[in-house]
């Protein structure tokens, strides 16, 4: 690979996984490392040091090094502060730890950023991605929860925190289920992949038939959205059903985003998105109809260029 | 008054209100002109200039004139593209034809700008207001409808388009009740001054006991907001389910804002932000809790400084 490249650093709950990502956003050297999420605060540290340090010794000449990690946290002092996933991170002062450790290289001007999973892959889109070329995205990563990332002017929009951009946790159902996060009807608790297979377990309980159950191996628990996914792929009507609805759902979410943030492109990610890759059209086709924007039909609505890698591109888009 | 004046004239489906306002936003030589609405568009631009023309006649050195009207239009070229409420100026160049009319002052300097009545009441607030101090502020009108708008770093947020801070219709009941802009349980749906009229006349309907009625005399149909409002100050247990219900659904939809948005500071005006005077203090302690966002409860709710004015204050700031 070439000689000036970026160190991305995704930090989840059970591993930290870098690599070295290059000014077309490609990324090499991919690495993991296991990390333990209620060890110490050293520890989790410890983790991403042995990571970075691992890609220094190749003899690259990097250029920034960039670390997501679960949020919330203040990007702009480079703290997390008490994230659910990693309790290791109680107000840890990332960045700093970080800039001591590699001083040889902040002291030479190579920038160390830290920023939330989803506003850095939203970040890695527009750079690198699906939405490159645009300067104002809105990014949707559904995974087994939904975060979201907004872009505008070609930075990521922090809002007076640093926790803006919290769409997943945007209510369309006030009536609705109780989200993880105590509020009823987020978008995450409708429509991401866990809230697709505990729709579906719910209609398969109630005694629909469907190959769902079968494909979970007859085990209710069992049904997870790929599941799901498998059974659509198959044909079965309450897969379809099930995912409509999300999809359905998931429009009239993106219809709020563009009549309150009128973004360029609408960009979507995540392990789940797969599901809703047949139902692309769909939204392409319904968001507009939902909207009082007069050309929200304009706007594409595209799949994420990163899979399983947003958060490693994320890290190194950071420090572009 | 002072010697340096801006001109701020707000449009309207029946009339053009304008005034001068000085530098701390106070607004004197209060004005108005009728307007027709259906009529033809030069009409509709004559009775802006007659008003503009009156106070510029008072011989003041205007430093700018601001002209809000309902949108959809489009700020960056000044044109209005389809106002339900004011067809005369189907996509009509409004900015183009004040700079031709008052080429005497745009030669010299004088900006001319035009946006819509909610993005510049929002600006207004921010720069003599309510917002005062602050450069993120979340503003939402109340009245028949409901309107926000997004000031981000000092200046209002536009979006691709324009049409971005369309917040009134985010919507927070996808099963809900369907908006006149054809979407389920937009927020304006549930929550404006006509949603709780009409859900109070329901509930009277459906036989409870109120003063709401009796209020209206005995007229359904004339139950209005602010018969609602009567009601409640008159401690009408109805009134006070129907407000309470109301201020429930605000505060959910506030929560998405700040979650999404993280702003400083929310501001609430408009006709029927009244109504929801007793409620600030509800507003201001389930908002947090509705939040992701660790430090919701930071965010200030205030009522707005301008009423009736607050189109003229926002032509006015426009400017600024």
């Amino acid at each position: 690979m070439e000689k000036n490249l970026f160190i991305g650093v995704d930090v989840g709950g059970t591993k930290v996984a870098a690599g070295l990502v290059n000014d077309e956003g490609e990324i090499g050297s991919h690495l993991r490392v296991p990390m333990i999420a209620n060890g110490s605060a050293s520890d989790g540290l410890g983790a991403v040091l042995s990571a970075i340090s691992e890609l220094l010794g190749e003899g690259t000449r990097v250029r920034g090094i960039g670390v997501c990690s679960p949020g919330p946290l203040d990007p702009a002092a480079g703290i997390i502060l008490n994230p659910p996933n990693l309790p290791c991170w109680r107000n840890f002062p990332l960045t700093d730890a970080l800039r001591k450790a590699y001083a040889f290289l902040t002291a030479n001007g190579v920038p160390v950023k830290v920023d939330n999973d989803a506003n850095a892959a939203a970040l890695a889109e527009t750079r690198w991605g699906a939405a490159r070329g645009y300067n104002n995205v809105f990014y949707a990563t559904i995974g087994t929860g939904i975060g979201t990332g907004i872009v505008m002017h070609g930075k990521i929009y922090h809002g007076r925190t640093g926790s803006a951009g919290e769409g997943g946790h945007v209510s369309i159902d006030y009536r609705g289920p109780i989200c993880g996060c105590g509020k009823p009807g987020c978008i995450e608790v409708l429509a991401s992949g866990s809230a697709i297979a505990r729709r579906a377990r719910e209609k398969v309980a109630s005694g629909r038939e469907s190959l769902i159950l079968e494909l979970a191996g007859e085990k209710l628990p069992a049904v997870t959205g790929e599941v799901v996914g498998k059974a659509y792929a198959a044909g079965d009507a309450l897969a379809r059903e099930v995912l409509t609805e999300s999809a359905d759902m998931l429009a009239l979410w993106l219809s709020n985003m563009i009549d309150l943030l009128d973004p360029e492109v609408i960009v979507i990610g995540g392990g789940a998105a797969a599901l809703y890759g047949p139902f692309f059209g769909r939204l392409q086709e319904r968001v507009p109809k939902l909207t009082v924007n007069p050309r929200a039909r304009e706007v594409p609505i595209v799949a994420a260029r990163y899979g399983a890698d947003a958060g490693i591109a994320g890290g190194a888009a950071l420090c572009t």
